[in-house]
């Protein structure tokens, strides 16, 4: 460490380029997301979900014939094994969504007659597997520990409708399939997050994707990350009305906590999703009849981001989670969703990091991600301890 | 990165320390690990793995009122959730046990009334359940796909006899027992590897231990980690007889391949855990009547090492995986198993990283890891790619 003046030392790799990728660049200072070279704000206006996720997981846009043969292999994934079934309904109802996913996603390796094969095809297969499975294990979770029967994939339906129709037993209008690919397109990817770095570290021992993807699942299950969506939600509940936002806003900030869904690690802009999500999210309340939401999250943007200056002298800006939660709450999204809907989004983002680790990146790199630590144990002065027999402790 | 002249960037993070910790050093030049403080050899010798697990957990050697609590509490959490024993019967005889491992770990939370809560109390019972729990899970996989009834735990036995008597359906002798307690210490922490990382950093999301500990299998599955032990395994069986070692060697080393088990990144010596393993593998070969793969082994270690200093003029030393794999061989545990074993050992030293993150280390660094990368698309020249129609593409 002597010649370094980084400060990498307990800083959780805050601002450290631990690897070169090509496949997303965040840049905070312009507000600027960009997956594969593309802005986010164009993908969101004229591409779809599948079309992204062929944009991530292949390096550029499909032709035509392409992107249809994909859409294809994807539908031809959406059933997933039996004893998923079986399996599920074992569970006590109020076990975790996120903990499920985890846990079931390295089961679809029994419909893929490869996985864990080295060549990138295989893998390619596996990514697209887990793309349509973990989609439909979150639907039948919730229709399993509801107590409804689950519902079939329809194969006439594109990935984000399929969805919406497996988890609520009904076609979605298109405005609304509309609006859920579009969030999910805008979930897809965003760079070296917590469970992004976690997939990349789990395949770099040359670990399976699925050992990779569940293991970011599990990453993502924490609060200070894939969470922060469900707190905006609690956080809007809690609030209740217009009226109370000022009370609110002034209590948190006197106590020094935080506002969710306002500040950003890397983003000194609203986060450029945010702003994507935002006529959604008010559209989507005008759908569903409960406005509420909306001009709640609203009124709290324009009256948080004031106290804020105000009382902090700097702006404060939304990240993607703060119209999200409205937007998917008047979808009729439960709440404890909200985690597992970021997953099977992100999931074809961290498929194209794992395949980045595996293949593109194996040759400058060495094998795997082995950091050090400085070892401050001192229970014993500089030296070792003694051991002493257990009656002479 | 301007002011560092550290090599970050597609490194794996080798060298450099992300972390203070007070768990574990291992002195690379000296040939020295230390668990808190106290050096491998002194507990080899003189501590029980259980007795390892309480060091690794409560940062300090146990009492003997302490270590018996310790224990009874293990033993009580040996019986899993029974429907583990369901969903292990609905799987393939032949999916790979560091899946199912990976997939059933967070099913032990419905024996832990408090999962997920963030007091250090809380989460202990949970390291202590997975403790029991994993080696229980395993021994009752490798029951099931073999068509054998599941042997129950047997409480008046300590850990590794009990793991050994619910894998086989007998009692271990008391030497056997032993060599497999001391085996399990060995394995139970080695500071930030792979698995290890893996485990801190799905933790410092604030996800729970289960996640992370599932997460850390996960990266504990992948052949460059804990997979070495088996390749050892593999090519032990390959040579097949001490005669056909010169010809491996030599087209080991005219190829640019490397020998299993010989050269580690961090030792500059023998391996101090091989140094223990040694005369336990060839006790352990005299025990089962199975003394060729020690010998072998001992052979490989001698014309290895001799020819590596001959071809490339420099040292290469013994790893822990180069006289495991006979060990366990010779006890009779299936090659499959060896990464498992590896868990179920780890599983402590993955506890107390996953405990030092969220509580000793939460004040000085932020919340997780969350590193950089240098974005190097060019798809489209410096500047964002132009979305095409898909019929213009």
């Amino acid at each position: 460490m002597d010649d370094c003046t980084l400060p990498v030392l307990n800083t959780g790799l805050r601002g450290i380029d631990v690897a070169s990728s090509k496949i997303c660049d965040v840049r905070g200072k312009e507000g600027k997301l960009i997956y594969r070279g593309f802005l986010i704000e164009d993908l969101a206006t004229s591409s779809t979900f599948e079309e992204t996720c062929f944009l991530l997981l292949y390096e550029r846009l499909p032709k035509a014939k392409e992107l249809n043969d994909f859409k294809q292999s994807l539908t031809s994934k959406r059933n997933i094994p039996k004893n998923i079934y079986t399996i599920l309904k074992t569970l006590p109802p109020d076990m975790n969504p996120m903990d499920v996913l985890q846990m079931t996603t390295p089961l679809l390796i029994q419909n893929d007659p490869h996985a864990g094969k080295p060549e990138m095809e295989h893998v390619l297969f596996s990514a697209e597997n887990m793309l349509s499975g973990i989609a439909t294990i979150t639907a039948a979770w919730d229709r399993i520990r509801n107590k409804k029967d689950v519902v079939e994939p329809d194969a006439s339906l594109d990935h984000a409708a399929n969805f919406l129709y497996m988890l609520n037993g009904a076609k979605p209008d298109e405005e609304t399939a509309h609006f859920f690919d579009t969030g999910l397109l805008l979930h897809a990817e965003h760079s070296f997050n917590a469970s992004t770095f976690t997939a990349r570290q789990v395949a770099s021992t040359r670990a399976h994707i699925y050992a990779a993807i569940s293991s970011a699942i599990g990453s993502l299950s924490g609060a200070l990350h894939g969470g922060a969506n469900v707190r905006v939600m609690q956080m809007l509940k809690e609030i209740g009305s217009v009226d109370k936002i000022d009370g609110y806003i002034n209590n948190i900030l006197d106590s020094g906590g935080l506002i969710m869904g306002l500040g950003h690690a890397v983003y000194q802009t609203d986060d450029p999703r945010a702003i994507i999500l935002k006529p959604m999210s008010k559209r989507m309340g005008e759908l569903s009849g409960q406005t509420q939401w909306y001009k709640l999250t609203k009124a709290l943007e324009i009256k948080g981001k004031a106290a804020f200056k105000a009382k902090k002298n700097r702006d404060i800006f939304c990240n993607v989670d703060f119209y999200s939660a409205s937007l998917f709450y008047a979808m009729g999204i439960a709440t404890d969703l909200f985690s597992p809907l970021f997953a099977i989004s992100r999931v074809s983002g961290w498929a194209a990091h794992v395949i980045e680790e595996q293949f593109a990146m194996a040759a400058p790199k060495p094998s795997l991600y082995r950091p050090g630590a400085e070892y401050v144990g001192d229970y014993c002065g500089p030296d070792e301890c003694i051991f002493l027999d257990i009656e002479d402790r």
